[in-house]
């Protein structure tokens, strides 16, 4: 019998002082997010491989953990193809199960309703360095409130949570689907070219705008259209005024509506806000997913290189189950890079309470354990963490391992001390 | 596209008021078995197909969810059996996790370690009430302790948190798996009937000694054994005494440490324990898993007919792993059966803060809404749960579902009074 002693393939064990902080930052987004009238639910790990292929969740359909049918149900000497084999796979995010939940349960639930879900989702992809097969995301989402306000609460309840956490000076850069339809459509591309313009433009980050042009051309779009296309964005700054630029240059292809709203989202974000970071309007921010339909964001913080949360909004989903559209908006931070970063950052957890430990000495009569246990028991009504245990023969080293694992106050209890009187 | 808005089967979607519940028994739960010393810890979700299948989960190996390879290494075509086409599966349990999750980072580790795990595990049961196929479960288990300090501890931190959920009056039954063996050997039974003997003893809360005797006389055991082992049954006190009666009538069949550790056990705890419930003495008690070594208990309630945890001694299993044998003791708590119970006796959440919602009128512009969210954030920052929503044209609907949502206080944002100076 070989048992393995790893877990499997590019997912974590998690040791306790990794733990205390996962623990923490989710105990800090449940109190935070609570104080914005956010309600936690759960839906199950398991999903209907059907909603899982459904076309909702881009690339990451490539990815799924399938599971296999049971019983009577899997035939292994009919079965062609996998979908043969499975009825269920592992979610790979929060956004398709919280859509079916929502059109099964919409009767049972406030309206709009602010969810709250933080679980974790598992994606077949190549294992590396902060990126794993089993992670925790924490999404919360406004179902049913069509206007910017979901926009706002999103983004003020995300980055008041981040502050609570000691991030400072990040950014959340915002933009809208429709103000990049508009600035394409205006450049010249065709409606039917756009995907592949934004998969493009979304490399602005890494190639710069020399790259784009140039990736654009060689993709074989016209050249005044491209020069059309970049000048625009050279022109657009990225600030309210950039927006009202675009709003009356894109006038015909722009609902003015749509720049009114992201400068409404901005300017009310920046004056009621707690946390210490800046909204900043980014015209080249795509998101890969193709289920937005609106306004869109995502965190940059210059610690991590990459993006540490983001979301948007998903009009159209939620029809996709009940066969009638549900305003949808949701905000989803990177729950595993923040944690990655108050490790690295060697992130002190505040306030907690000192930890004591109790030593018992070898051949402590049963009376003297009763004493210690009670002693113990009173601080441990008090909230201290109390450690009892066995004095080992070599006491110094567990007294360093103790102190390590921060026992900062420790007995020793000696028989000669804890022994019933009378009998020493 | 048929999307699915059910469910998979046998799993659910939690509601909020169900996950409020949860994440205070969770919370309560972190709390309290951290004043014990306890870390948490994660295992991934889903583990080796290897070692799921590796017999240490007894009838549980039956009802795995199996999980398909993926890529290249996956052969639908030479596919013979199943085992052809998995490589990993949901984990069924945490302690066989914690037995590969132990072997893997003893170095890191502190000795004893004692640890704490709160996760979903999956069985591909028959769905019933009260029984899910993805369903909660707590464990704290003590790992490197041989002492009977480790019984203690966890009987000390089930039921003091028990006690922190209003839970009294319930029972911890206890017994040994080395009394179990020595009561049959006694009596006379073979050592390779055992297995068989403890299933229909098992029984003996549903049967009474009477199905017992039916039962055992069916299977082919002979009178007088049968009898000797029932008459030891009657014989019995459920108490410290009928400890020690075995102890003496056990001589020769049972180490006199056994029966000298039960009784520490349950005076120490019944000495030290801060929740208002009873230890018990059962010599009836079996427990199916065949990992358990020594020690086994078992908590009963009477709102709840079956078990609400239980656990044992289990010193063999982390052997499997890694060749050399380390002592082991571990106490679950059913996670599920708790909730359920706090849901149907109506439980109310202790010291809930009053939940404040801001209705906001039709029209109102911008400045205004950023009056209103800049009390919010005072609130909030106060701890608060505050709701910020667009008033609704039904407002005695809206009104009267905050109330129903435990929003006491509830403020109507007219534009008249929120407009900016001046613009009236």
């Amino acid at each position: 019998m070989a048992l393995k002693k790893k877990p499997v393939t590019g997912m974590n064990d998690m040791l306790p002082r990794e733990m205390e902080i996962r623990d923490y930052v989710i105990q800090m987004i449940k109190d935070t997010y609570r104080t914005f009238g956010f309600s936690a639910i759960e839906t199950p790990c398991v999903e209907h491989i059907e909603n899982l292929l459904s076309k909702q969740g881009g690339e990451n359909e490539q990815l799924i953990f399938k599971i296999l049918k049971r019983g009577a149900k899997l035939n292994l000497e009919t079965a062609k193809t996998e979908s043969d084999l499975v009825d269920g796979g592992l979610r790979y995010d929060l956004t398709l199960p919280l859509s079916r939940y929502y059109a099964n349960h919409a009767n049972e639930l406030p309206s709009p309703f602010k969810a709250l879900q933080v679980g974790n989702v598992w994606r077949a992809d190549r294992p590396q360095r902060g990126r794993y097969r089993q992670f925790m995301q924490c999404d919360i989402d406004i179902l049913g409130e069509p206007s910017n306000l979901a926009e706002i609460e999103l983004i003020l309840a995300t980055s008041t949570l981040l502050g609570k956490l000691d991030f400072r000076h990040f950014t959340i850069r915002i933009n809208d689907r429709q103000i990049l339809k508009a600035m394409a459509g205006y450049s010249g591309f065709a409606k039917e070219s756009f995907d592949e313009v934004f998969i493009i433009l979304d490399k602005m980050d890494k190639i710069g705008p020399e790259g784009v042009e140039m990736e654009l051309k060689e993709a074989g779009y016209k050249e005044n259209v491209v020069d059309t296309y970049l000048t625009l964005f050279k022109e657009v700054t990225n600030d309210l005024e950039g927006i009202h630029y675009l709003k009356e240059k894109l006038a015909g292809y722009l609902e003015p509506e749509v720049a009114e709203g992201l400068e409404t989202i901005i300017s009310t974000v920046e004056e009621t806000k707690e946390a210490d970071f800046a909204m900043r309007f980014d015209p080249t921010l795509v998101r890969g997913m193709s289920y937005y339909t609106g306004t869109i964001f995502e965190i940059s913080m210059d610690e991590f290189g990459g993006s540490v949360g983001g979301g948007g909004r998903y009009d159209k989903m939620i029809g996709k189950f009940t066969g009638q559209d549900t305003p949808a908006c949701g905000f989803s931070i990177g729950f595993e890079r923040i944690v990655l970063l108050l490790l690295e950052s060697g992130y002190q957890i505040p306030t907690k309470k000192e930890k004591k430990a109790y030593l018992i000495e070898k051949g402590m009569p049963s009376e003297g354990v009763t004493r210690i246990l009670a002693l113990a028991k009173e601080e441990r009504a008090k909230g201290y963490q109390v450690l009892v245990s066995n004095m080992k023969k070599n006491k110094k080293f567990q007294k360093d391992q103790l102190a390590q694992d921060g026992y900062t106050d420790v007995k020793e209890c000696f028989v000669r001390e804890f022994a019933p009187q009378g009998e020493e």
